[in-house]
Formats: structure tokens, sequence, C-alpha cells
């Protein structure tokens, strides 16, 4: 997955210490093939999966549409040219101030998931649309939700009745059906309570007309995942399914999915060492670790390809952790990864599917180690 | 432990946002307190615990020596007024490059783990004192060590005995009990270990004259802890248990303990709702996360003492999450916190003894938000 536009890049910058290399042109083919996939859904990036103006300013100009988290996202993708009506705040823990000042901005799209957030929508931004948020089961999903996000459908129905009543304009349902998500009958389930939902609201009058199938949309790490023409057909047809001939307008927000696969972090191999002289697992250290970017390694989730220039030679299991002081900076031990019995000390190493959730994720300078530098080419 | 003057600033600043307020005058009374409690043994103040200049201005001011984990925070160091010989490079993870830089800014103490790193000082920092980190179990400590640092003492040995023969100064072992270690006898454990390594060394003639004891001293969160002279006092008994008439020289490297009382991080609420009409259990959503600088409420190894005006009132128990649209961002969810039933969106609350751990460890703009402010007063 690293392009030859960034082996290019990295053979002629050389740019010292760990860096994450991202390839537009790949952002741009993923953009196209979501489009292409499912072309009835209007495509909000989820900005927080990697906010680097280059890649917000692509996808304005392709087109995209925004998910935010905060204020300082909504700026951010505004810089990069998204006008105010491609812009969603899709966060549903928001301070009633940070929507008053997304208000001001011209933001009129706001997720929630308790009466308690509809009431704060409903005085600092007057008339908005809102969509309620579903909790899904996330089954199937490599990087697991928990529940903090939703409400049980029956719940999302009283959220939306009082919104209408507090004069918002009670838009939809949304879900996500957990990141990573590699089983496709997951949005079939979620689509099921969405349609719930509607149905409970057009019997009193409440007609929603829109749907937010979240994200969930895969990056390849190790192994194959559907590509998005099959995402796009298994939704297609658990929406016609579950809503008929009265199909509403759907929203997706891939993130991960849209910039995962398209950056590469480079790293340098620190230290190899053993425990004890009889121990079978070596201990790799890298440059770069869970304090660093690497924070979906958290429980080993998200296991990433990594690529050297020794791949040809014999492999054997290593426990691989990052460079700080920090004893849980140890991104995989639970289940050992094999790495060429020749890398030495200095080598360069590849972590590929890196695109996503990294740079943003790395803290301020734990240790005295610098914030994950980011190239966009 | 929320200082007077931490409340005062509070009240008289009002800073808006989520931050972190530590009060100097208790860093103060804590190396006081572990100077009287351990006379004979050097103080390393572990400068990732909190690297604020402030911590560290006053921290040389009064003699404390900086145990340090990268070339930035020997830098930061210096900048504070420590002298290079009161610094040591206390990672096992070192680059070749970075121990060359240390060496040039004056430093002459590493840690090492493995033949691999004292080949890597021996080229880069010839002829300085190295001491070989020990394995311990870590059992009984707050927030466990993996197997990440350290060898078994059988290959510390080893490591020592190539340190002389390839020309530096084999001066001593380290370990570390676990950081929040409460059970007194996990030193007696470690400096047993330490002697064996003192003893098969002499007897090929090399001569230890250090043992660096590491941190693990706790700080206060929900429940007591034994205090600095119930350690001193442990500790010197084990050392006179092992060493008899010979105590070497012995090094602490407390973080936590000098700094985790000192600091208090003021919060809001930001929503209060249930996932469902008959919950039981509150979600209460603060503006500050695990990825915010609380990311030592990973797997909830470490429960902080939350404060709040309505602490008189009745309480149940609290899902606790933060802001960000990560659905790890949860802090308490296994066990539930209980906070007042009147708890009210926009409340502030303080949560205790966050000086250590939290503001490095903020991540760069996650989701938007920015790191952890912090005021040292």
């Amino acid at each position: 997955m690293a392009t030859q536009r960034i082996l290019d890049f990295l053979a002629t910058r050389r740019p010292s210490g760990p860096c994450l290399v991202v390839d537009l042109d790949v952002v741009r083919d993923n953009f196209r093939a979501f489009e292409k996939a499912m072309p009835e859904s209007k495509v909000y990036y989820a900005v927080k999966a990697n906010p680097a103006p280059e890649i917000l300013r692509l996808l304005a100009g392709m087109g995209s549409s925004f998910d935010t988290a905060s204020v300082a996202e909504i700026e951010m993708a505004m810089d990069a040219g998204a006008p105010a009506e491609r812009i969603s705040f899709g966060n549903t823990i928001k301070k009633e101030r940070d929507i008053a000042r997304a208000f001001e901005l011209g933001i009129r799209l706001f997720a929630v998931d308790s009466v308690e957030e509809v009431e704060k929508v409903a005085r600092a931004a007057p008339g908005s649309r809102v969509f309620c948020r579903v909790l899904t089961d996330g089954e199937g999903a490599e990087w697991p939700l928990s529940r903090k996000f939703g409400c049980v459908p029956d719940m999302a129905v009283d959220v939306l009745r009082v919104a209408k009543a507090l004069g918002l304009d009670s838009y939809g349902v949304s879900f996500h059906v957990g990141s990573q998500q590699t089983d496709l009958t997951a949005w079939d389930r979620a689509l099921a309570d969405a349609k719930k939902v509607f149905a409970k609201l057009a019997e009193e009058g409440i007609m929603l007309g829109m749907v937010n199938m979240g994200g969930g949309f895969p990056t390849r790490y190790l192994r194959d995942v559907p590509a998005a023409q099959a995402y796009g057909q298994a939704i297609f047809e658990a929406l016609s399914k579950h809503f008929g001939n009265s199909i509403p307008e759907t929203i997706i927000e891939p993130g991960r999915g849209m910039v995962g696969n398209a950056g590469v972090i480079k790293s340098e191999v620190v230290l190899i060492s053993k425990k004890a002289d009889n121990d079978n697992v070596r201990w790799v250290f890298l440059d770069i670790g869970k304090f660093g970017g690497l924070a979906e390694t958290m429980d080993e989730a998200i296991r990433y390809p990594i690529v050297t220039a020794r791949d040809a030679d014999e492999k054997s299991p290593c426990v691989l952790a990052g460079p700080t002081c920090d004893s849980a900076d140890v991104m995989y031990e639970k289940t050992p990864y094999p790495l060429p019995l020749s890398l030495t000390i200095g080598d360069e190493v590849l972590i590929e599917g890196t695109g996503a959730y990294t740079t943003t994720y790395s803290s301020v300078a734990f240790n005295g180690f610098e914030p994950l530098r980011s190239y966009v080419i």
C-alpha cells in the first residue's frame, strides 16, 4: 500500500524521525469509489480521521460534505472551502456555547441522542435539522463501539418527538455499525432499527427524511476486506428491503475508509533485544508507539501491515513496542508480530494503512518526543 | 487535594475549557518529604511525569537530580538549571545519535537492559556510567509494568560484564516496582535480585556501586496510601537486610509521587443522559477524556477522585466519558462512578491527583480539541 509516490518521496526527501506520508491520489480514488458504489448517498468525510488541510481541500473541491466533531473541525472544513450547508456537527456531546458558535457559522445539521442534547440545540440553533443516533450492537467490527453514542430505538422516537415540539426539524436517524466493520449484514440490522423509528414517528405525523449510515467502511490492514462496491450493493439491498419504494435520503461518513490506505508511517528500529538469553521472542522497539500516533493498537485492536527491506528473509515472532518509558507503550505482545530474523537496529520499517487516526491521536510531547509529523503529497 | 491556592486561582481566573492547575507548594513539600524519608538516596525526578518548566526550575533549585527519557527532556532539565552531572538518561531504548547528543551535552549516566544497548552507549558515549535494569514482577502496582523494560538478573550480569569489557563504567542496577506501588515488600524482592547481580559480578572483580530503585511511589487517589516515611523505612530495612554493612549509593526516581497530588484538573459537565428510559446508570460526559489528558484511565487503571459542588447530595452510579467521537473515550464504565443525582449540565468538576501523566499524554488535536492547558502556580 506504499504507493510509488510515497516511496519516491521517502527516498528523495529522507525525512528524519518517524513521519506519516499521505498520497492524495489514493484519497481521490477512494472518494470516487464511494461515489460510484453509493451514487444515491451523500459522502460526509469524517474529519477526525485525518484533518490535514490538503485532504480537506481536495475533498471539498470534489464536492464532499463533512462530518465534524467540534467547532475547530467545522472551521477547518470551512477554511478548506466547504460551505456551511455541507457540514454536519456530528458529535452527540456538545457544549451549548459550541452549538451556538456553529449556528453562527451557518451550520444547520446536528446529531443528538438524548432529550437533553435536543434542548441545547433548540436553544442555541433554533429551527435546525437534527438526526438521532440509534445504538447498534457493533458486532463484527475490529474497533468496537461501546454504548457511548446513541440510544435505543424506542428512545430515539421520544427524542425526535421532543425535537419537533421544540421547533427543530426532526430530520432523520443515524447509526454507526462500528469502525472497520467487515460484516456486510451489520447495515441490514441497523437499517431495520432505523425503519422502526421512521414508522413509529410517521404514525404521529412526523415524517423523517434521512438515514445517516455513519462510517465503519474498512481499510485494508492485514486481511482483505470487501471493496466499496460490495458495501454499496449490500446497503442498497438492505435499504430496499426495509424502505421499499420510499428510500430516504442517505448519508455516509467514511473516515478510515477514505484515508486509511492513503498513508504510510516511516519508522526506525531503535533496539532489538531479549529479556533472557533463552527467550525465543525478540523485542523490537520502534521510534513510534502507542503515544506517538499508533493509539489504535490499544488492546491490539488494529494490526497494521509492517514492511521492511528484509521481508524475503526468514521471520520469527517479535513483541513490538514504542520508544517511551511507559510500559503500556507496547503495540503487539499477546499476538507477537513476525519480523525478519535479519532485522537490524537502524533499519527503516514502513507501517502501512496508517492514514487515519494517527496524527491527531499523537500525544503533545510524552517523554519529550514530538508529535507525529505528516507530509501530504 | 485541591489546595486553597488552586481553588483561589480557579475562582479568580475562571479559565475557560478544561485545564490542569499545579500548586508548586505541594511539589516542594513532596521533595522535602522524599529527602527526609530517604536521606541517603539521591532524588532523580522523573521528568516525564510533568515537564512543566516551573516544576523543573523549582526542583533544580532545591538540588534535585533528573531522570530523563529523551534528548528533549535532557534539554528541558538543563534549561531549568540542572547541571549535566545531575541528569540520567534513563530510557533503555535510545537511538545511537541521541546517545551521542546526550554525551555532547555532558550526560555520563545511561540506562541499559541489553548488550545491544551497551554497544551503542560504548560507541556514542565512551567511558560513561551504565546501570542495567532488572525485571521485577510488578505485583501490587495499580499501573502495571509489562516486561518491556529490564532483563532477568542472570542476563544483567552478562550485560554489565560486556559493558566493562567495552570500556564503560559498570555502575549499578536499576529496577522499577511498578507505578503507584502500594505493597511495601515489592522493594524487598527487587533488592534481593539486585544483590544477586552485585554478588555475581563481584566474583569476577567487577564492583558495582549503585542501586537505582526507580519510582513507583504512589500518590493518593481514592484510597489512602502509605506515606513517604513508611516507604523510606521499608526500603532502608530491605537494603540493610540484603547489603549488610556495604549499602551502595542509592537513587530514587519519583514522578507520580512528586507531582501527582500537586495538580487538579478543572472540567465541565457537557451532557448527562441515558441510553434508554429504563436505564439506571446515567452517562456523564465531561469536556476532558482519555485523549485529552486522562490516558491513565485506560482499562480503568487509575481512578481519580472527582469533586463537585453537590457532593452532599445523594449519589448514583454513572458511566463517565470524554467529549470525543471515539467510543473508546470512556473513563469509567466497568466500575461506574458515583456522582450526585443533582449534577447538572454545565457544572464544574474537579479531578484531583492529576498533576502527573496528564498534560503530555494529551493528544495534539484529536477531534479538533486543543491539548490540555496547564497553569503552574
